[in-house]
C-alpha cells in the first residue's frame, strides 16, 4: 500500500503536467465542453455544465456503451427513479456507511475532509520539509499509507498531534466525525418519509431482480444495466470534474450462479494483453505489468472468468473510445480496500494529469446485495437450478413450539420464532447439543435487542433426509460500474494535442477524437461566398440531417485555415470543403490529408467512416486524393 | 372555461374506457414495460421504474427526438445538474409560487389536494345526485369552471360549506395552504446552503443564455435544448403514469429576436392540417376543428410564425412516433391560465383513457426568464443587433456624484449609487423634476431595505442625444417542452390492440409500435430445434449485432404461434424464421404477412425498414411473398 500510495504522490506533481492540464482546460472551458453550473451566481463547488460539444461527446459515449455492452450481451436495461426511500438504502447500507470523516474550523464553522487535510499535511512535509529526520519522514509516509484505513479516533489523534489547523484561517479544528454523503429529502407532504437522492443506479436493479429473473425465463447468467444521475454530496469537491456531486453512472449487474462463473464469450477476450497491476506487484513496490487475459485467469490472478470476461470487455470499450492503451491500467483491489464480501475487484484506472483515476470498477459482489434485500424486505431474491432427477438432501428442520413460546414470551412470541427459524445448521446444532445438556439456553434475539431463555419443549431441532427437485439459491452478482463523466475527462486529456499553425506564431489546439465519439462529424464549407457553393452546401446540409449525421456548415468566409483550426479544436474528425457543384474535397483531421469525392457520395462516405464501417485508409484507397491550395491552409 | 371543463368531465368516465385501460395497464406490467419503483419495499407513490422493453421505447423516443429536433434544427444540446441552488429558483419564480394548495386531516395529519377535494365533490354531486337543484348544479358547474383561478380563502371557504370532510376517515380538514412540490436538499456539509431538485430544465438553459449567445456567434435566433429528470414532490400522486414525482423532460429553448418572429423554415410545415382548438372554440363551447396551420398563423389565431413552426414540427414529432392524428389536438390556454408575461400558449393533448392530457407545452414567454435571471445575478443576458449604420437616439443618462455619495452614505455608497444607476427613464425623470423643485428626495434603495435622502448634488439625470452602432434588447424565448412519460404512456394506449387467437378462446395483445419506436426491432427462431437452423441463427445474432439492431434470438422450441404471440406483445415489428440455411422468412407484425429474404440480407433489409429507408410495401415488392404453414399460426 505504501508503493501504491507513492505512485500517486509522484504522479500529482509536475509542471509540465500542470501546464498540459491548463491547456487542456482553456480549450475545454472556452469551446464550452463543459461550464461551472450556475456561473452568473458564481457557481456551485463540484456541479458542471456539459455545454453542446461536451453534451454531444457525452451521449455518443453513452450510445456506444449501449451498442458495446447491452446490445452486443442481451442486457436488460432499466430507468429507475433517483429519488429513493430510506428503507432501500438502510438495507444497503448506505445509510449507516455511506460517509466521510469530517472535521470543522471550530470558529468559522467551515468544514473539511479530515484525510485530505492530514494527506496535504503529510505530502507537503516530504515534499517541503527539508529538516525532516529519516524517522518521521517514515511516519508520513506509513500515516500516508494507511489514511484509508484510519478511524475516526486514530486520524483526530494524528491531527492533533501534528497541529494541523484550518487551512484557511488557522483556527483549531473539531475532531473527526462522521458526514453522510448522501442527498437528503423528504418524499410527498408530511415530512415524515426520508429519501435520498441515489448515491449510484446498482440498488434500482438489485430490488427488481425477482421481475428480471423471470422475465429472463428464470435462466442464470443474465445481466441487467442502468444509465442514469446519481449523487454524493461531497463535503470539499476538488480535482474539477473529476469528484463532483453529480454525475452520470453506467453501471451493470451481471448475476451468476455462485458455483458456475465460466463465461461462454470469454474466448472472444482472452488473448488480449494489457496493463494488469494485481495485488502482489502493487505489495513488491513494482508497477503494473503487460499480462495476457487468459493467463491472469487461468493462473487465478483473476478470480474467475466472468469478471476476467468484463475486465476485457472494459477495456475494449475504453480503447475503443480513445483512451490511450499505454495509460490504462487494471488494478486489483488491496485485501484492506474491498469490502469483507467481495470475492476479488479490479479497477480500470485511467492516468491524466491528476495521477491514475479510478474510471470503472468490476467488482465480483458475491451474493451481498441481494441478500441485504431479501432480509429487508422479506421478499426472497433467489435463483432455482431444477435437477434433471430429485436428489437426497440432509436439510435442517427447525420447529418452534408457538404454543410454549406464545406462553413464555406472549406479544414478542412472532421476533423469537423468526429469530430461532433463522439460525444457521451450526448454531442450531448447537442450540439443540445445549438443550439436550442442560435443559435450557440463552439465546439472542436481535430483533429485541436482547437475550431471552429457550427451553427444551420451545423447539424441536433436527437433521433430516429429504429429496430435493430443485437447488434455491442466491445468484453472486459481478458489477462493471462506469463514472462516465471521469471516462471524459480522461478522453479528453489523452485525445489533446498542439501542432504549430502555418504562421507559427501559435499552437493550434486539436481533440484527435474518434469519429464514433467527436461531438460533430464533419463540417461543411463553402471555399468563396457565392450561390452555388452555397446552394451545394444546402444539399449536403439536408443529406447529411437524413443520415443523421452532425455536422455544421460554417459560411462565415473566413480564411479556410482558421476554419479548419476552429473545427480541429472542437475534434470534428471531417471537413468538407465545397469548390464546385458537384466535387468537393474531405479532409482528415489528424493526418490533414485530403480526398475528392462526388457531391451525392459525402453523406454515405462519412457515414460509414463515423459508424466505423470504412477506415480513412479505405477512403483514400477509394477516392483521388487532392493537393492544392486548400491543402494545408494553418 | 365550462364547457372545456365539462369535456373533461366527460371523457374520464365510460366502463369501456376504463376495461381498456386496465388491458394496457396488464400487458405493460407483466411485460415489464414498467414496474412500481421499490415494489419489494411496497413501493412509493408516484414512482415507476422503466422495465426492460419500456426504457428501450424510452430511449428510441429520445433518440428520434434528438434526430428530429436537436440534430434538424442544429440546437445547442446542453446537460446541467438536477441539483440546483436556491438562488436560482427564487429568480424564477419557484420558490415562491411553484405550490399546490394542500389541507390536512385534522386528526391523522394525512394531506389532500385542496383542488382535487373539491373536484371530486362537485363531480360526484352532478353525477349521482338525484335530487340536485337545478341552481346548485348551476353552481357546482360554476365551480369546477374556475377551480384553477380560486384563492386558498375561496378553496377554504367551499370546503367548508359543502362540509367536505377527509375522504378516508370523515374527520374535519384543516384550512388550505401551499406546499411548495420542489423536493428540497441541502448542498455542502455546513447544512446553511439549501438547495433545490430541479422542477424544470429550462432554468439550466437560461443561466448560460450568455455563453450559449456567444457559442452562435452572437447570432439569433438560436435554439438551447436539454433531455433530463425533472422532479415534483407531489402532493398524492394519482393516473398511474401520467403524474408522478420523478419524470423525463425534453425541453427547446428558442431565442427569438422580439421584433422578429418570423422563421425561415415555417414553409416546410405551412400546410400541415390537424385539429387545433382555440380559444374562442372553447368559450363558445365547440369542440377541436381541422385548420391549416398556415391560416392559424396568418390569421392570428397562433400568435406568431415561430410558434406556428414549432407546433407544426410537434404534430410531426408525435404522429412520426405513433400517435394517432385523430386523438391529437393543440389547444391554446384561455386568458386565466397563461402567466401574465406569456404572449401565447398552445399544449398537443393526447386523448387517453384519462382524457385529454397535456403531453407537450409551447409557449412564447417573451423576455421574461432572462430578465428574471439578469435582474436577479447582475449579468445582462441580453443580444445585439449591429446597425448598417449609426442611429441617433435619445439616452437617459445618470451621472452620480461618487465623492457627494461617499460623504453621505460611506460603506452605503455603492449600494446607493447601483440603486441610482439602475432607475427607469420614468423614475429618473421624476427625480429630476422632484431635485429641481425641492432640492432633495427620497429615494427607497432596496438593497439597503430603507429611504435614503438624495440632494440635488449628488446626482445629474439628463437626456442625452447619442450616436448608436447597435441595438441591445433581451431575446423572446420561445418554450417547447415535452413530458416524455406522459407521451409514452399515451403511444401505449394508441398502439395497443387485440386480436383473436387461433383458437379463438383468447385475445392476443398487440402494440403497434412503428419500428423506429419499437423496444426490439427482430426476433429470430429457428423453425424447429436442429443443428444447421441454430448455427443459421448464430449467424444472424453477429450480423444483426454488427448493424446496431435489438434482436431477441428465441430458441425455447414452443410453437411458432406462441413464440410470435410473444414479440407482437412486446411490439416487435418483424420476425424472422429460419427454415433453411440460405434463406428465411420475414413476417410483418400487424399484416401476418411473411416474405422470402436470403439469410445475407437479413440484417441489411431489417436495419432498412427500421430506420426509415424502406417500408413494408417496399419489401414485399421486392421479395417473393411466402404463404405456408408458418403464415399465421395463431
Amino acid at each position: 500500500a505504501a508503493r501504491r500510495l507513492q505512485a500517486s504522490v509522484g504522479s500529482g506533481g509536475g509542471a509540465a503536467r500542470e501546464e498540459m492540464r491548463q491547456a487542456v482546460v482553456n480549450t475545454l472551458e472556452r469551446k464550452l465542453f463543459y461550464i461551472p453550473s450556475f456561473k452568473i451566481y458564481r457557481g456551485v463547488a463540484g456541479l458542471y455544465d456539459y455545454g453542446p460539444p461536451g453534451c454531444a461527446v457525452k451521449s455518443n459515449v453513452l450510445a456506444f456503451w449501449r451498442q458495446h455492452f447491452v446490445l452486443e450481451e442481451n442486457m436488460l436495461e432499466v430507468d429507475c427513479p433517483c429519488v429513493t426511500p430510506e428503507v432501500v438504502l438502510k438495507a444497503s447500507g448506505h445509510v449507516e456507511k455511506f460517509t466521510d470523516l469530517m472535521v470543522k474550523d471550530e470558529k468559522t464553522g467551515t468544514c473539511y475532509r479530515a484525510d485530505h487535510l492530514l494527506k496535504d499535511f503529510c505530502k507537503d512535509k516530504l515534499e517541503k520539509d527539508l529538516t525532516l529526520s529519516p524517522e518521521m519522514a517514515g511516519e508520513f509516509k506509513h500515516v500516508l499509507a494507511v489514511l484509508d484505513d484510519l478511524s475516526p479516533e486514530e486520524l483526530g489523534a494524528k491531527i492533533k498531534d501534528y497541529g494541523i489547523v484550518s487551512p484557511d484561517t488557522k483556527n483549531p479544528l473539531s475532531a473527526p466525525y462522521p458526514f453522510n454523503l448522501m442527498f437528503q429529502t423528504s418524499i410527498g407532504p408530511t415530512g415524515l418519509s426520508v429519501g435520498y437522492m441515489r448515491p449510484e443506479t446498482a440498488q434500482g436493479i438489485f430490488v427488481n431482480f425477482k421481475d428480471l429473473y423471470y422475465y429472463n425465463g428464470q435462466k442464470l447468467p443474465f445481466a441487467a444495466a442502468q444509465i442514469g444521475q446519481a449523487f454524493r454530496n461531497e463535503i470539499s469537491p476538488r480535482q474539477g470534474l473529476l469528484r463532483v456531486r453529480e454525475f452520470t453512472l453506467a453501471e451493470i449487474e451481471h448475476f451468476v450462479d455462485p458455483e458456475d462463473k465460466s463465461h461462454p464469450k470469454f474466448a472472444d477476450v482472452a488473448d488480449l494483453e494489457f496493463l494488469m497491476f494485481p495485488r502482489e506487484l502493487q505489495l513488491s513496490g513494482e508497477s503494473a505489468k503487460l499480462r495476457k487475459l487468459s493467463e491472469a485467469v487461468s493462473k487465478g490472478t483473476v478470480n474467475n472468468e466472468t469478471l476476467g470476461y468484463f475486465i476485457g470487455r472494459v477495456y475494449l470499450f475504453l480503447t475503443r473510445l480513445g483512451i490511450d492503451k499505454s495509460r490504462l491500467r487494471f488494478r486489483q483491489h488491496l485485501p484492506n480496500e474491498m469490502a469483507h464480501y467481495a470475492a476479488d475487484c479490479w479497477d480500470a484506472e485511467i492516468e491524466c494529469s491528476y495521477g491514475w483515476i479510478e474510471c470503472v470498477g468490476i467488482a465480483d459482489r458475491s451474493a451481498y446485495d441481494l441478500k441485504a434485500h431479501s432480509e429487508k424486505s422479506g421478499v426472497p431474491l433467489v435463483a432455482h437450478e431444477k435437477f434433471s432427477k430429485p436428489r437426497e438432501v440432509e436439510k435442517l428442520v427447525i420447529v418452534p413450539s408457538k404454543k410454549d413460546l406464545g406462553l413464555a414470551f406472549k406479544g414478542n412470541q412472532k421476533m423469537v420464532v423468526e429469530a430461532l427459524e433463522a439460525m444457521s445448521e451450526k448454531e442450531a446444532m448447537d442450540m439443540k447439543a445445549t438443550l439436550e445438556s442442560k435443559g435450557e439456553t440463552n439465546f439472542q434475539v436481535c430483533t429485541l435487542g436482547k437475550d431471552v431463555v429457550i427451553t427444551k419443549k420451545m423447539v424441536s431441532i433436527s437433521m433430516e433426509k429429504k429429496m430435493e427437485h430443485q437447488r434455491v439459491f442466491t445468484p453472486s452478482v459481478i458489477e462493471p460500474s462506469f463514472g462516465i463523466g471521469r471516462i471524459i475527462y480522461c478522453l479528453f486529456e489523452h485525445s489533446f494535442y498542439t501542432r504549430p499553425s502555418k504562421s507559427e506564431e501559435e499552437q493550434l489546439n486539436v481533440f484527435r477524437f474518434p469519429p464514433i465519439v467527436a461531438p460533430i462529424k464533419c463540417t461543411v464549407f463553402p471555399l468563396v461566398k457565392n450561390q452555388e457553393f452555397d446552394n451545394a452546401a444546402k444539399v449536403l446540409d439536408k443529406e447529411l440531417t437524413a443520415a443523421g449525421i452532425s455536422h455544421i456548415i460554417d459560411t462565415t468566409g473566413i480564411s479556410i485555415g482558421r476554419r479548419y483550426a476552429r473545427t480541429d479544436e472542437i475534434g470534428v474528425p471531417f471537413a468538407v470543403t465545397v469548390d464546385s457543384a458537384t466535387e468537393v474535397t474531405i479532409r482528415e483531421r489528424d493526418s490533414k490529408q485530403q480526398v475528392r469525392v462526388g457531391i451525392d457520395e459525402v453523406a454515405s462516405v462519412v457515414k460509414q467512416l463515423t459508424e466505423g464501417q470504412s477506415t480513412w485508409t479505405d477512403v483514400e484507397f477509394k477516392y483521388p486524393s487532392h493537393i492544392g491550395p486548400q491543402g494545408d491552409q494553418e
